[in-house]
């Protein structure tokens, strides 16, 4: 089932999709008939709790970026403040010379739970989407720490749904386009710790919640965004997540929360 | 006013201290009496959507840490699921052999807010709080990531309550003591990047929500913490923030999520 997250008569619900209508997953607002999906506003398909990250999970990206492969899983968090989902731009902040996109699979969990095993994890998940670990590459150089870098407002594109069907996660093709041209081309099977192994390894540290996000890492091949590019994440048997890059304008600035 | 959260009468609700009687802030509850403190059950102060912390603040922390000073805040994130209150036990992970207390001043932020300069932060603060930002000094060397060395269940004490009346917080004493022994003493007049250019710093990279908290590093003196051990964080003109110190027993994990 794919599950999408939309605003409509002004409600906003979960939904599932079939073809190009939706059904409505909250009973109790009564919307009983199809959908049609060009009527709705797809928003954002997580409000997570946190966004759990994987530093280095695949060995090709740790040689690119010249960084050690690590003998247990390393992790960071994400603000939820940076989720968009698909068709929201990524906005390029002034304070970064160097902004890369980073394909990942993202897994939702469904259960809350901790102290897993990597054989009791596949029950507490509820589905997966595609995410973009937009990543201010200069930034991280200089601060070491990646809440700045990571952190940024649009900074994680997630979707364009949450598909919960996904026989073998640790089986699937992952890319980015930037302007239809393929950058980055991977597969799951080579992170170093497979969604299963990792979400134990974090569950072992934190409480992981209903709704919470783990992102399993990116393979090779991350590169740079520009003001007018539209990049696609894509994986296989999951969904293609595109969003347009914008950079941002002095001055243009809100000090107030956008809607989202 | 000093501000806590607690569960009283199966209702859990914001309340105003006054002595040793509080108040409930929540109108719709019909509670209109003063309700003795000894009646209630104190909770976490704060519900954040994020955690935003310093990593280094204080020159005297980056001696002791051996790290440089910055030239702008370095920022991270902990994950709302290591809040506890004042009178919760720290959980010392077993996976950790080196876990240390570290004394900061909390902010809770009470609006929603981006790209604020400085002297646009103060009217966007709730209030003020002790934390406790605790931190396995074993795994944060090993991960380089704080993901999972600050990221532990129990490992963001705060309280006891917010603060909301603070009339400089650039100039408050900061200790912490271990067992009533004096371990870190310091004063925030000493950060490197003071509240209100540290909350400009962040508001420029994340929007902040309302209950949002930003911690604001620690001075000199962080130091072990064992067994059995009793912490307090004291900060002039806000509180003291009290947590006995348990070390994780093997086999005792729970998989299910503990009542917050």
């Amino acid at each position: 089932m794919r599950v999408l997250r939309v605003q409509y008569n002004n409600h906003t619900f979960y939904a599932s999709l079939h073809g190009d209508e939706l059904m409505c997953l909250n009973k109790a607002l009564g919307l009983n008939q199809p959908i049609p999906l060009r009527e709705v506003a797809v928003v954002p398909p997580v409000m997570p709790t946190k966004i759990v990250c994987s530093a280095i999970n695949y060995r090709s990206h740790a040689q690119e970026m010249q960084k050690n492969v690590p003998d247990e899983p390393v992790i960071f968090l994400k603000p939820p403040s940076s989720i968009i989902g698909t068709g929201m731009p990524i906005i390029l902040p002034a304070m970064s010379n160097r902004v890369d996109h980073e394909a990942e699979l993202a897994v939702v969990m469904g259960k809350a739970c901790r102290n897993l095993e990597p054989d009791e994890v596949a029950e507490h998940i509820f589905g997966y989407a595609c995410a973009n670990d937009v990543t201010a590459r200069d930034l991280q150089k200089k601060d070491g720490q990646y809440g700045r870098a990571k952190g940024f407002d649009s900074f994680c594109p997630i979707g364009p749904w949450i598909e919960t069907q996904v026989p073998d996660p640790r089986n699937l093709a992952i890319a980015a386009r930037v302007n239809g041209n393929l950058i980055q081309q991977g597969n799951t099977r080579d992170m170093l710790f497979p969604p299963f192994e990792l979400i134990s390894h974090i569950s072992k540290v934190m409480t992981l919640q209903p709704g919470d996000v783990v992102l399993t890492g990116t393979p090779e091949g991350v590169g740079p965004l520009r003001h007018g590019d539209e990049v696609r994440v894509e994986i296989e048997g999951v969904g293609i997540l595109i969003n347009r890059v914008v950079a941002e304008k002095a001055g243009e600035s809100e000090k107030e929360t956008p809607m989202q």
